[in-house]
């Protein structure tokens, strides 16, 4: 139930046995949606055809919008990537969506990126005043631009991305596609993440794993924090220069943004939140009869808590799968506190019983407030709220969209104050220290709670 | 995951302060949009104007494709019906499409029906060779013609419905709406569901209870089987003559039909299925180290049979809920079996676990091969299936939509035939005789199952 | 530049050897567009296929816009009718759009329909009253149900259209559809037209002649007042009980309505025109350099008068054919009047010219006025302006669309005011007497200049 | 008739007081319709507002399909461009549809242009070879990428275009928009047309001037080939540091593209037409009965031959405006030659009559030959064809869009050949010498009939 938003998904893929790759892309896609929702492309070229075929599709909309059976069959290629978004500024953003694609010396060029370029803003400047032009006003093409002003005064297109790299600052998971070559590039401290795959004898890309098993692919390792992969006609090579030691992973690809059946950088999502979970069960215990979570984002912690308690676990909301981007009028929330098309309460599971309601956020409070009169009207006696990440308190300079500060409920009132507004029975935060319960010794940027960015920021 | 499907389900509202309605119907069709996914039609009076003033809209697709803030606020009208479909006969089903609308003697007549006739064919034949013509291929246009025929002869709509009714053999629910009232109907033997409800000082009908808390509104009570119930500007009245003692209520509704959160002739949907879960634990208990359920339907019988077995209850699935009406190329199965864009199992639940796994029917069998499958490729030792209801073996002449004999995997294998089919451990199907454990001593017809039905049928 | 607007026009064929006759109705509809823009239709039936098969499509929108290569290609039949159409009623009009399409004792029966029935809604409720129902709102559907309801008691459905027809009053030309026959009906006074042609072996039938050549057909003849046309397996037959001495053929059909190269009873829409355009210069002679005319419509009777004065035909007139259905803000009127985005004047023909300017109709004065202020802004030193048809001072009730009276300039102003009104020089309107000048002997309703109705029109 | 396309317009304007120009520019673009048809869109700045504000909006279709009034509306700004586009390259082209819009240095820049540069290709590598890219594929980003490059190097706008435009060869009318200004660049030579036009307060330029017309401005001059315009808030200052004595005006402007009512380069389009008719009755005369030409493109010549030749002018076609981009299935042609949806013979007028038909060019002959074929059909004895240009014989290089050679008539055959082909009983073509006479001793560009191009043509 976060109001969060991850702005991207990528994913890339060599056909082993030269059969076409959109409709894996298409698959891929798919199962990368909870990713980015405003628009979705797939690019693909032919590495025996002649240089310079790509055919690419993109258009604003969800993947089962944009795309259909003729596009997907009009999409001639063995080695593709694809793309979904969220876009955070406003305006006409089909100029925005992915893959970008451009001729350069080369041939053709085109860009899938996931993430954020701090210091974007400085490179495009400096980029412009060397004459340089921009038609997307993304930092993506800054980093295409960049890629092919380096690619003219070098010979390989692999190295023309790692000095383009070498300017970077940021959070980011880059596939590029040259006329015979896939380049992955990932950001040094991982912020975001990227993983390789395999199929057959092709070769898969993929911002989180479930996009592997959606192509019945095998998942064969995370791609290395400032690791490049260049897959070509002659296999993957590696260029490991630009690794570090010192690693950032997001947290809230843990706790919201990656599916439950993904695993990110070797810890499974779905067993991190479980153990997440666990851990809130320990520091804010409670007598009740049932543990519930909120769908679907709750649901593992839930689980967790359950286990880490010895509450039994219950399913207590029904969620309308078809009440997607639906207008509501305001007035019905003005007849009747607590309705909610999405989620409706199961009352034969709440009634007279003293319920732990797991949530992974809470950002302005309104849901959660509705959540709790639902189930106190179907009978439940009392409402614990745990919730599976730590209050949200700054900005993130990586490519997550969040509400800006004044409308997060965290930076106006104590957790007491929240308590009351939400009206629970008691309220309690996942604790900073526990956050390693979920990942263990893993690298971490948890800067949205701590302010402790992993990155300068400003540039 | 059942292949059968209900037709329909209908929606009526009287507003009690003159105010309009067409927002609520909107939300009250989001809430049965599960009954019907292929047309979508609001119908709206307004019983304080002229005679004759009504506003429809109605098109194939979901409500949600169907209707636009815009639409719906230009529906103005204080009393109104709609619908939610399922086309079962092909070809240019907008003439369908329900509401379907008339001028008659008395003005105008909208329609809405859930149900099957089973002696429509006769009656159409009967009413053509008198010189009627029809416009739709359904039956509910059968019911209207007989309503507008009656009315010419008698002096009240609600009367002439109830002489149309005396002609009708089969299970219906039916909102009827004339300028100054609406007059719900519901078969003698209550196969088919209809609840009214209250809210502010106004009136709801609607097919499922979870309807009604869509729009706020209390439930009241389930209309009576038989009985016609007549709301106008002087309050509800109730004709029970055509009620009888003998009910028929589809079972299906508890096992797949009807939501979880919808209580249905008294009975909570939800306890029903958990009850179920339970009768099948002790029915075919194992040793096993989990037990999940096939989302959503499998998911509550689950849990009844985690309770029943004292096995714990795991979720085992990850849903994709962007996954719609979408296009699979069959390739994808030939590479490999048990990929499944919709549904992918978290390896972290079921990894060395022997796993009880529920669903509430098995159709044609491919999907159930598919889930095991991928929980053996996720690492489950053991996947023991049961089932929540007995094996369908016989046509429904009432209304739901079920695939031709042939195609049903119960009709042409024995239980232990289809276990290896599907290749599990395990398999238990409900017992008829455990049907009442999860609906008590409702009446019930349950013909799909052992072929006795509760009507005639050859007509 | 007329406001006046025809309501339909109707197309129907027999194919000779059996093919599919939707891509013909096409063409012919691409050819009476001009009669009706709101909606398209189009109805086939195989008739050696089983009783009963039928296919439709129709929608809003142009005949370009409803059909395209797919469409026609899945409308299977060897017999079909056409139709497009204007509405005159507002609200949910695809209900209206035709043909209609029904279910009745001998099958099917598809409607289509030019024309007004004036006793429409006495016959409405007569029906009605029986017990019937209706679902558009339009006297088409009264017709059909009429016929439908004689065709249960008498044994042949030609037949039945004639103990129909019995019962109309108005104008109208029908094509009806039964499974094995097509039935063409005109009014007894032959109000509205509708004629015969011939193609390969098969037969034709449409509102104008210029549809004949579309596809290639041969002209017949017209189908006489009155006369009801069978057309079957068996060939054509034809019932002249109900033909008449007396006819009243619509003047408009020759001043505006049809096709400039169709010929509608016998006269030739061309030749008409120019022999207005002759009149007219007898009757109001002046001294000028050229003669022109509105773009389409005036520019025939403009040839007629530039023959009948020997002053120069000249085109003074650019039409853009893009500007359709277009929006334009009103204050560029505001800013300069006369500036028409669909017609400029060509400065070259006009400059320094005394100019004689033909249009067919004056309804509301707007354009005529923009067009004089254009021509003296591009240099012509005098402006006379001739009218091709008397003024229109009374209502239609035989299907054509005008504004009321109180809008209609004629109604309110003498020819003097108007001409001081409208910006020109001079100005005369063809005289009632002249009329005869354009189609001879013809018998002709002409009530909208002089109020005499060719039938009873209160009912 | 023609079969050649130009392949754009363009049109800009300044407001003069201040208000929103997009609605100006929607119906320029109407006005410009006929130079393309595949493309339309505007971009506006708000010279008052923020550097870098910028509305566009452009899409594939006609100008009234690209818009509506909501978009028309949205797009907020007191300065703009617009264009329309025909492409003819394949593939996605909406990369290509302009306003190109870009941010460079100096906030945005957006272009729109007619024509053809004929060393894009070489200019387009160099740039590519100092690591810049492409997103559009025409060499309307080259351009625009130059000017950008140029810019860096120099501190005004006006100067960058000056120096990148000497780096063009080729035909060519620019309008570019940075954030305070509109630059508008002829080509030296002045092969494309654009004028300058003034409304209230306010500039406006456009390809040609029947689009000044269109927003009520008035017609000042024609932009002087290789003149640099510059608008902005302090006036319009003129370069004409480029201009050279020697001109190669575009003839098929004046045969075709341009509209009849517009004066290009101190000629009317109308007059030159009539004066080409002329010299056709003048160079071959022929005893016949009427003169008609095939509307719209021959209409004008027709009535010059009709004056030069004394014999009567007739309108013998009628024109379907709604067949617009309408599909008909080949087998029409093979039933019956000479039937055509969009043009049909008023037989009323050939009938028995030797009838002189003019056309502005015959590109592969199937048009006329159905054409000639019609009139004979309807009755006419004898068909003269003049054509109002010479033979089409060379490719242009200057962005008009024709057949390849293969395909073009008059590169097959003898004119006598073609008489017999087509099936008219004479057949003349204007006469190189006699182009004179449509347009003085303006200097022209013919190289499609003589092959002698005013560039070099091989870079």
């Amino acid at each position: 139930m976060s109001g969060l938003r991850e702005e991207c998904g990528v994913f890339g893929i060599w056909s082993g046995n030269g059969t076409d790759v959109a409709h894996d892309i298409y698959c891929g896609l798919m199962s990368l949606q909870h990713r980015g929702q405003e628009s979705a492309g797939i690019a693909v070229c032919d590495t025996t055809g002649p240089e310079g075929n790509l055919c690419v599709h993109k258009d604003m909309g969800l993947v089962s919008e944009v795309f259909n059976e003729e596009i997907i069959n009009s999409l001639k290629g063995n080695i593709g990537i694809g793309h979904v978004r969220y876009s955070t500024t406003g305006g006409s953003s089909i100029e925005n969506a992915q893959p970008l694609c451009y001729r350069y010396m080369k041939g053709t060029l085109s860009v899938v990126h996931n993430g954020n370029i701090v210091n974007a803003s400085l490179l495009k400047d400096e980029l412009m005043n060397e004459g340089m032009m921009f038609r997307a006003t993304t930092d993506s093409e800054v980093i295409a631009t960049l890629v092919a002003k380096m690619r003219a005064r070098t010979g390989r297109i692999e190295t023309a991305i790692k000095m383009a790299a070498a300017h970077l600052i940021g959070g980011y998971a880059i596939i590029i596609m040259s006329p015979r070559k896939l380049v992955a590039m990932r950001d040094p401290l991982g912020i975001k993440p990227l993983c390789l795959g395999r199929v057959n004898d092709g070769w898969v890309l993929a911002s989180e794993s479930c996009a592997l098993h959606s192509i019945g692919a095998e998942f064969v390792r995370d791609v290395e924090p400032g690791e490049i992969l260049c897959i070509s006609g002659e296999g993957v090579t590696s260029d490991r220069e630009m690794c570090g030691k010192k690693h950032a992973h997001c947290i809230f690809e843990y706790i919201y943004f990656s599916r439950l059946d993904s695993e990110i950088d070797g810890i499974s999502v779905h067993a991190s939140r479980i153990n997440g979970g666990k851990a809130l069960a320990k520091a804010y215990p409670i007598d009740a009869d049932i543990v519930t979570g909120v769908p679907e984002s709750g649901l593992a912690a839930a689980m967790g808590y359950s286990m880490g308690s010895g509450i039994p676990f219950a399913l207590a909301f029904h969620k309308n799968s078809y009440v997607g981007r639906t207008f509501i009028k305001p007035t019905i929330k003005e007849r009747r506190a607590g309705v909610l098309l999405k989620l409706n309460v199961i009352a034969d599971v709440v009634k007279d019983k003293r319920v732990v309601l797991i949530d992974d956020s809470i950002v302005r409070g309104t849901t959660i407030t509705n959540l709790i009169t639902m189930m106190r009207d179907a009978g439940a006696k009392e409402v614990h709220v745990r919730i599976s990440s730590p209050p949200f308190l700054h900005p993130c300079y990586y490519g997550t969209d969040v509400p800006d500060n004044t409308q997060l409920i965290a930076n106006n009132f104590s957790v007491e104050e929240i308590r009351k507004r939400i009206g629970a029975d008691s309220l309690g935060y996942m604790r900073l220290e526990d956050l390693s319960s979920m990942t263990g010794d893993l690298g971490l940027c948890r800067a949205c709670f701590d302010g402790r960015y992993p990155t300068e920021i400003n540039c």
